[in-house]
Order: C-alpha cells, then structure tokens, then sequence
C-alpha cells in the first residue's frame, strides 16, 4: 500500500507530470517540489511545446516553487524528478539551494552524475532509484514509439 | 574605432544590458545572441526582480533567439555574455546547440569552465576575453556599493 507523504507517494506524483509529458507528445520527464509535506509546484518537460531547450520539468518546477514560497532559495524543500537531472537542471537546483534531490530513473548520457556531486550546492542531498521502473518505462515506451 | 560587425561591437551590446541590470540592483551581466550579424535576443540578470535564481541573462537570451528563431536550436548563433556562464547556463547552451559563445569576463568561482568544455556541445566554440576590463569592472563596482 502506498503510504501517504513517503517518498514513493511523491514520486508517484512526478509520474503523473510525465504522464501529462508523454501525452503531449514530450520527453516523459515529470518533477515536484515538496515543503512541509505538500506539493508546492509540479512541471513536466515543454521543450517542445514552447520551442524552447530550457523547459525541462526541474527547471518549470523550481521557478514555480520560488514563485510560490516568494523566495530565492529552497532549502527546506525537496525535489522529485522522475530522471537524473542534465548538467543544466543541476546548475539550477544548484543556485536554488535546494535542500534535498530524489530522482526515479538514471540517465547515463546526460545525467549530471558524469560531473559527481559538484555541480549541486554542498547542503543537497541526494538520493535516487525511488519508482526507478516505472519513471525509466515511461521513457522506453516513449522513444519505441518514436522509432 | 569600434567597427560594426565585430565580436567587439556585440559585447559593446552585452554591456549595455549589464548596465540595465546594474540600473535595477541586478547583479550586472548582460547577453545578446547573434545570428547573421543581427542580435536576435537580448538579456540581463533578473534574479532579484523576478526571485528566481535560474533568470540568468543567458538563459534569458537563450529562450528569447530561441521564440524569435521558432526553433529550439541555435547552432548558426554566437551568445555574447559580459560574465563566464556559471554551469546551468553552460548545460542551457549545450542543449541549444549554439555554434560559438563568447564571454568578457572569467568567473573562476563559479564558472562553468572549472568542469571543462564538457558542459557544452561538442561542437560549440569558446572565446573569452572580449572587453575583459569592463564587464569585471561592473562587477566590481556592483559589489563595492553593496559592501
């Protein structure tokens, strides 16, 4: 059973943003951004629809948390993304002084990781591999179709 | 003499929107795409007005080519920044394509350089150094007056 507020509840919510991706003909990519238990903003990836390369679901996703909170900086906050953030989104979080990073599936070509944990603020945390199945299914299945 | 046309000429353009930013309490750095000799996008530093860490200049200027282009990719473009683009800016450029980037001032703290040219396109030249003295002399005199 999925208990509610747990990292597994979240992710499953940055799921339903990649969903919202897939059927939009996106990259299924999907974030949240938690505070105090509650999902302060959600994004999914746009750069197609808004013809425009920095439109990745973190990124909406932060701004949108910012906006939210009225502040900068996000260091009681949490991310979930449902893949590895790119060098980009990790500059980004970077900046936001997030304070913790959860992502779903790995990505081994763009993913930040490549760089280590230096692109991150030093307080981040990280952890990875939450609903990891389901977050990378989504992107198989989107680029099968694409083929 | 300034001629027209030179990488010169386009930081010249940078600068001003540096000066625009500094104008408004931003932090000053400035950008301008280039395509076919016509600067197709402008930006500056909006982090405070907009409380949003990722309304970097570049990214700003990036996302602008990229409305006025009606395409995601820019690799027939030159980005002109007063400032070393910091690692999601460099992670924005690598997804754009952008065929040169050419910056006034090093950000040896926070510039994405510390990582190498890996953070951008294989593809994508670098030059630095272009009006050098003045785009890190706004800087100073930013951080001076905060002091």
């Amino acid at each position: 059973m999925l208990s509610v507020y747990s990292d597994d509840y979240f992710m499953q919510q940055a799921i339903k943003e990649a969903e919202t991706a897939l059927l939009k003909g996106e990259i299924p990519v999907g974030a949240v951004v938690v505070c105090d238990n509650k999902i302060i903003a959600r994004g999914h990836n746009q750069t197609e629809q808004l013809h425009d390369v920095t439109a990745h679901a973190e990124m909406i996703a932060v701004t949108a948390a910012a906006n939210n909170m009225g502040a900068k900086y996000l260091p009681d906050c949490t991310l979930y993304v449902t893949l590895e953030p790119c060098a980009m989104c990790a500059g980004a979080l970077f900046w936001s002084q997030i304070g913790r990073v959860v992502y779903g599936a790995a990505d081994d070509k763009r993913g930040f990781m490549r760089f280590g944990k230096a692109l991150l603020h030093p307080k981040t945390t990280v952890e990875y591999g939450v609903r990891e199945e389901t977050c990378a299914e989504l992107l198989t299945r989107f680029f099968k179709a694409k083929r």
